[in-house]
């Protein structure tokens, strides 16, 4: 990617990442690369990557193949892991198909009883997330990342060195900050860019399959941004948006769209495409990092944790950092942790930071856009 | 209750014993006995027994609470989290209302996140219970059932010791042995009581507040029945229905009588009222005893195990000893874990034990009963 393109050039080429890892993928697997499928933020991908494999991440933002997966699945069950299932199964997921091997944590009840019904006909490596946060489950999480190592070393016949990791430590953490210094060009007001615009990045930087690309491209990308905001390019003053809530990507764009085209703008994403997977950092300096790695992991904010105070730490401070205007949180249909706890996140919002809140509670389905648009124009009129 | 009693009048005596523990629960805090209330078969009650608490199963099992329950809660969240939760905040349940402290386990999705809700206005102990069964999460939650009794000690300033605690690991597999002995009846074919009967008296005994008199008064039932059966007293032969799923009591009663009202027979609850909470006993003669506690409830086949191979276990054993013609299973709407779990479970008694299997999924209204009965008469009819 040169400097030279237009910004909407540049996102676009995001947005298509996803297509063109598709393509690239045949030609990495003739190479013999490995392949590591994951479908969540909590995957510690540079153990993996130490080891050159790619990771990626699996497709599970589209309702096309719910209805396959609803034969073996309950209906009332979150529509992603509905998708993620459905395209397992019929094998409509490149990503999918060329992966070795799968890993899955025991994030949430669907997905890890999904997982086993998935090991019926994919290598599924199963890692044991705690539901907690403090010293004894940390322990038992840094266990299940060294099982994961061991796990790689005997499966693919390689030795992953501490050097190694360290290395793919150093690679992430670089596309991290430079996400970072990326996303946090919203705390511009007026914003420089549109939400929509800032998640394809973040969303298509995901699917990069040469991690080390990510901080170059990324970086120039802010460089441009900067530039441009420093000209006098930028968005109209418009009411500032926080989405936070359950992972948003493919259909589920729908809601940051009916926040755009109704007079708001996204200026930070709480969520597993935004700051609650890219804030914190690896700690590359540490004796062990093993340890560094699990902290690290085991500190995101998922509503799956309890009690979850990360979640509200990070909310908290994006809320100030971003000029918060109004939160809207999105869950996904019988997503019982993120539902849950949109109680707490409610109270948080209105009580402690005094601000308006919006629940909105959806599916991949589209059938709903017109009453989403409705609901959330009338939530951005009130701001 | 003395043995020269009918049947029939035991049976009744059993299931009014929650009504009747209700009344001695002012009597027990005003002698100053400390008061434990739990929802869950995962719960160690004997750690709290060890302090000389009363242990306590917490209301969960009707319908009436849960208008209020959905006023915090999700409506799509399984009516024994919303019935658990609505009970609290209203203070209609007695066992609450004189619980010093409420224990609750990070067991499913729905539980977990609802007792953060209850902790605002209940002292509620959280123990961490692993998703696995491997030894690092028994060393896990071993350390959580030491950190439970370490609470209690410093909560309620006493000492426990190990012979604290192995007395009432005693009593408490005296009560399992009885309890175990009394479901065993049901081996003969024609069963000597009702599917029904043999559950009041399960359940009924949950509800026991001293735990040491299960023993006795189930052992002089089952001297009873088997006397009376021994003389020809028993029911006409019947299709024999193993109940599993999620757990049964109250509202869900409904699928027992559905059973029983249309021509079949409960011969035996895989189930937490049934086999899954007593089939296993805690071993008394362990060098560790807290090792041996941890073993014995984190072996239990729940749902939310992954993999979850004890239940499949369990499940082929009871079917071969109580002769089972036909599984159901009761699930409650919106419970993943079980929900998802179906579809292995069909399979296995279908495929590997040969017998039929119907899914009932259902909540906690009456709305419902006619369905089951057609339903369920057809199933059985087909035995």
């Amino acid at each position: 990617m040169e400097i030279i393109k237009d910004l909407p050039e540049v996102f676009e080429e995001f947005a298509e990442q996803r297509q063109k890892s598709f393509l690239m993928m045949k030609e990495l697997k003739d190479k013999g690369t490995p392949v590591v499928g994951a479908y969540c933020t909590y995957f510690p991908k540079e153990i993996a990557m130490a080891m050159g494999a790619s990771t990626v991440s699996l497709c599970s933002t589209s309702d096309e193949t719910i209805p396959e997966a609803e034969k073996d699945l309950p209906k009332n069950l979150c529509p992603l892991i509905k998708s993620s299932y459905g395209f397992a199964k019929t094998d409509k997921c490149p990503f999918f198909y060329f992966s070795d091997v799968v890993v899955g944590e025991t994030t949430c009840d669907g997905k890890k009883k999904m997982y086993e019904l998935m090991g019926e006909f994919k290598d599924v490596f199963i890692m044991e997330l705690p539901n907690t946060q403090g010293p004894e489950a940390l322990k038992l999480w840094k266990k299940e990342i060294i099982r994961f190592k061991e796990y790689l070393e005997k499966r693919f016949e390689v030795t992953i060195t501490d050097e190694d990791v360290r290395k793919a430590v150093k690679i992430e953490n670089e596309a991290r900050k430079a996400l970072k210094r990326l996303y946090e060009v919203m705390q511009h007001d007026p914003a420089p860019i549109s939400g929509h615009d800032l998640f394809k990045v973040l969303y298509g930087s995901t699917f990069k399959l040469n991690r080390s690309e990510i901080a170059g491209e990324v970086n120039a990308l802010v460089d441009k941004i900067e530039a441009e905001y420093a000209s006098g390019k930028m968005l109209e003053k418009k009411p500032r948006i926080l989405i936070t809530g359950c992972p948003i990507g493919g259909a589920t764009e729908k809601v940051i769209r009916a926040v755009e085209d109704n007079g708001g703008v996204v200026v930070t994403y709480e969520n597993c495409t935004g700051a609650k997977s890219i804030d914190r950092l690896v700690d590359e300096n540490a004796e062990d990092i093993y340890q560094a790695i699990a902290e690290r992991y085991l500190a995101i904010g998922c509503s799956v944790m309890t009690p979850n105070p990360n979640r509200f730490d990070l909310m908290g401070r994006l809320i100030d950092e971003y000029q918060v205007d109004g939160v809207l949180e999105m869950t996904l249909q019988a997503c019982h942790t993120y539902n849950v706890e949109t109680r707490a996140i409610r109270k948080f919002v209105n009580e402690e930071k005094g601000i308006p809140y919006i629940n909105v509670e959806t599916d991949y389905s589209q059938a709903d856009v017109g009453q989403l648009n409705t609901r959330i124009a009338a939530f951005i009129e009130m701001l």
